[in-house]
């Protein structure tokens, strides 16, 4: 590790390592938290970028999902963002669990206050994406992500087919402009224009035209308690079959919105991700 | 589920079902709380009791351990019981992390005040146990734990091993009477009577000619950073040669305490207590 990226802890786990790490981010001019998983050899095949859920840090996923198992089979790193940034004291920021701290929506925000640090967007796609290059010596990267983070994983799969091979999410908000978590977020990081908030959304974008040459992978929990209001997944599997985007949308009979739902299917989009970075 | 045991949460789990209960204990005079993962179809072969450790409570093990898999894969189910009543307002008990509230030791107390209370031997030999039978109509049990846990998991089975088919434990504290967080623990619980503190310490257990008629599996890592001064794992070694115990003691390179070692060789553990529980 170089500069200013520093290791906060390491725990060896199936022959590879888990570790948690700190650098100063130029994208939110804070310091920023993220975790990887890297499988032993030291040479993956590729990389996910993992996107947590509202009120998660970096460690929910290294945690509960067990996917480092999966992941050293596959011979794939993950690399867990932190869901905002931290340390700061803006209007309303900590205010609730579903704005601001915690809860940075993987968007670039241009409220006042905001637009000087939430920007997730641009951190994920250009910071921590050269950060996997530059860091971890890997090239090829795909995204998946839970809750808040499977819509970002959506929207930023969609916007940016080139850099991301694949696109998996699990019990993702597919329609943030429709429903109460979104539109809070959306009026608080960009105000009222109805523009901006489109671009963050993935149905919105699917019926624009945006589209992945891989299929895309969902899995969702019949049970969730957040489906109806906040998820919409129903909206997702329309605007595919609208787009003509490929997509495998799997509602699981039972489950719900919480980790123990991630874990029992982490290891088919693992694969799913492996046959695509593999290659 | 009968009387006075009530579900708190379902989590659907690997097709099946992660739940957390409470329950009226009548040995500890408290309500209890303690956690369970049934595999599906309903019908375990056998179960095993799980013994946490200090700090934790009944959901570390189900969050962390990714044992779920491979418990369904074996058709076993676990038990995992807090590490001590909860509720009470005894001297000392809230003051520190290693002693008292989530540090019961897995001992009956004598001192005063404990004594009423903190009677977690016969909870887990006693009460748990009968649970498992009346409540999910399983009948044969196995144990295991981690570092308290492991403590635990070693001095029941050994003290009990007619009732426990097998026994295993993770990084456990093999010595207590030995070491900083049993003297401490064994002095509240017990005071100065060293005749009492033997019977709860796996290496005095095995010397005074107690023995399983199973191997006793282990795994210890080699970067516990608690292994020297608090768990003695070579202690239990010596003790298992000199007593004629077999055991497989296994020191992994480079693992720490923590669930990311947990995880790693939960699934050894599973098959090894399925080999013994389903015959």
């Amino acid at each position: 590790m170089t500069g200013k990226t520093k290791a906060l802890k390491t725990h060896k786990s199936f022959e590879g390592l888990t570790r948690f790490w700190e650098h100063d981010s130029r994208v939110t001019g804070t310091k920023m938290n993220f975790s990887t998983f890297t499988p032993p050899g030291g040479k993956p095949n590729g990389c996910l970028i993992w996107l947590s859920g509202l009120t998660c840090t970096d460690e929910n996923f290294m945690a509960k999902a067990g996917a480092q198992k999966f992941l050293a089979e596959a011979n794939l790193m993950v690399i867990c963002p932190d869901t905002s940034p931290r340390g700061l004291q803006l209007p309303q920021e900590h205010e609730s669990w579903d704005f601001g701290s915690g809860a940075g929506f993987y968007v670039d925000a241009t409220t006042p206050g905001y637009r000087d640090h939430y920007r997730m967007y641009s951190y994920i796609v250009d910071e921590v994406y050269q950060l996997v290059e530059s860091e971890f010596s890997v090239g090829k990267v795909s995204i998946s992500g839970h809750s808040m983070g499977g819509h970002g994983a959506l929207t930023i799969g969609l916007r940016e087919p080139a850099k991301f091979k694949s696109v998996s999410a699990f019990s993702p908000i597919v329609n943030p402009v429709e429903v109460p978590w979104g539109k809070k977020a959306f009026t608080g990081y960009f105000g009222s224009d109805q523009q901006k908030w489109k671009q963050h959304d993935a149905c919105e974008l699917l019926l624009a035209g945006k589209k992945h040459a891989e299929p895309i992978l969902v899995d969702q929990g019949s049970e969730d308690s957040f489906l109806k209001e906040q998820l919409r997944t129903e909206n997702f599997v329309r605007a595919c079959e609208r787009s003509g985007q490929k997509a495998h949308v799997h509602m699981r009979d039972g489950y719900d919105h919480s980790y123990y739902f991630v874990s029992t299917y982490i290891a088919d989009h693992v694969r799913f991700h492996a046959e695509r970075l593999n290659t």
